[in-house]
């Protein structure tokens, strides 16, 4: 069994020297600004994980693994497109530097060459892994559409259901997909892959309620980011959502007001009304939930439990950041 | 063996009912909207008769077309955002009706739904399909990208034959592809497959030509379109590169004082200097020598040459139009 870190170096070794062709010029050099951006590489390092949850890893993990790590370098660069955002990781966003249409051709280029990798996947289990990789595209695809849907909408207007679906569709699902089919690689049966599935699933929005909780409450130091840039950005978190759902009708104006401010008055402000909502303690006991629900499903994978421990301490790895 | 029309009739019988999912609904509309602007389809089309050259239409054969309608409706989603086109074929364009966010999604999960048809085809030759598939993709991406750069640059920064490869990359290939995904399914061989291919790019680079002539000469009543509105819109087309070519000094000026005007005087004018350059004549000459080199291709395919009837037939009837 391999740790996140020795299966992370293995990828990044492959990864780092990814080739797209010379020419056009400046279709490609979008394309790798894209990739030099490097991120945590958590979809491709699931994905090697979902494999050897079940066998040793095989070449065709690699290829699936490259295939979703691009993949998910394509809705980066159209997301920064839609949400018009400058940045990526603190790096200008490539269609910034290379304007919006050579951007939109990058990411198309980088989700076709994505399935190039597919390509290379042992034919036997090919079709079924198309399916999952394409179920998953699909799907994240309508989480970027329902997140843009919601931006529009006041937040009272957002039941916290739909929320929750949303944000399984645009961050979960990919996480999931990415086990699903390291473990289809690895040759799992459907119920192992059912839980482990939902495992990837309920650790996404773990995940993801953190990181809200994170931007608010979180170490700005330590974290690496400016604290409160959701609230400055009026953008629709676990927490501001919930705090419109159980705010009474004063509370409520006074979080219509709060909107409108801004700077570190408006930090502050939201900060207080998310206190009198004891919105800290709800967020964390919801990560507790889905965290316990996660674990949960990967104790009903029936494999020796020895083999469960990288993933154990991914969760613990993702999921104990305090700042 | 099929006429082009018995197989439009059964495609489009398969193709009409083509169904996304309900949800998101803005998503899945924006999706309709640009499947419901009826194409000439010839590119599925292309696929069936490619099978039918080799043996039976076989159900791979369906959803190959199906994937490749799919995937050119992506393209013109997303070339039409680039290109800021307000009309498709006379009706809004996606991003017009739905905005450029929700365009550049539809555009992705079509591509997405693409790749799912892609799923049913035989595992034995579904890595071959999907590296044919992919390969036809990446070139059309590069070919956008290409004519985006050739917009910018003038005419006589745009050598004939960098302009042939961009025409190529952005129409040709795709039909070639189609064709060359039908022989795959069919079981042809590879010569065969190079021929096949070859004919499907010189066919689409004389289709090219001739959509450029009959912009300028053709009856625009019959045609359909406005006289001279590539000549308006000051389109890189193969006439107005051919004539900064052959164009001395003296013609150069002239041409591009003509890209200064506007309406009727600079159609009629852009027309006198393409007299006096003799391009009607050329591209006659042009369009003539690559549906010969097609048609040479289509000879050297070693099959019984009733077979190549429907191709044949397709030929004239694509590169017959005067109007």
């Amino acid at each position: 069994m391999h740790s996140f870190r020795e299966l992370l170096e293995t990828f990044e070794k492959r990864f780092n020297i990814y080739q797209f062709p010379q020419e056009p010029v400046e279709l490609y050099d979008a394309a790798r600004h894209m990739l030099q951006i490097q991120g945590k590489r958590i979809r491709p390092i699931l994905c090697l994980m979902g494999n050897e949850l079940f066998d040793d890893i095989v070449e065709d993990a690699y290829e699936a693994a490259v295939a979703i790590e691009l993949f998910h370098n394509f809705t980066l660069i159209h997301d920064d497109i839609m949400d018009q955002a400058p940045l990526r990781r603190r790096q200008i966003s490539v269609h910034e530097k290379y304007g919006v249409p050579t951007a939109i051709l990058a990411g198309d280029v980088m989700l076709v060459q994505a399935y190039e990798h597919l390509k290379y996947i042992s034919s036997e289990i090919l079709p079924d892994i198309l399916h999952a990789f394409n179920q998953a595209a699909r799907l994240v695809c309508e989480g970027q559409q329902l997140d843009m849907e919601f931006e529009r909408r006041h937040p009272t207007q957002i039941p916290m259901d739909a929320y929750l679906h949303m944000i399984a569709l645009k961050t979960s699902v990919l996480l999931a997909a990415s086990l699903q089919i390291g473990a289809l690689i690895g040759g799992a049966g459907d119920r192992n892959i059912h839980h482990l599935y939902e495992f990837g699933k309920h650790l996404g929005i773990a995940f993801q309620i953190q990181d809200d909780w994170l931007d608010v409450f979180g170490d700005p130091e330590k974290f690496g980011k400016q604290q409160g840039g959701d609230i400055l950005a009026n953008k629709k978190t676990f927490l501001l959502v919930k705090a419109y759902e159980i705010a009474d009708a004063a509370q409520r104006q006074q979080l219509d007001a709060c909107m409108q401010l801004q700077g570190q008055q408006k930090v502050k402000r939201v900060i207080e009304l998310f206190e009198q909502l004891h919105i800290k303690e709800w967020a964390e006991a919801e990560k507790k939930k889905y965290t316990d629900q996660a674990l949960h499903h990967l104790e009903e994978i029936a494999v020796i439990s020895s083999r469960k421990k990288p993933l154990e301490e991914l969760v613990s790895y993702l999921l104990n950041r305090t700042s």
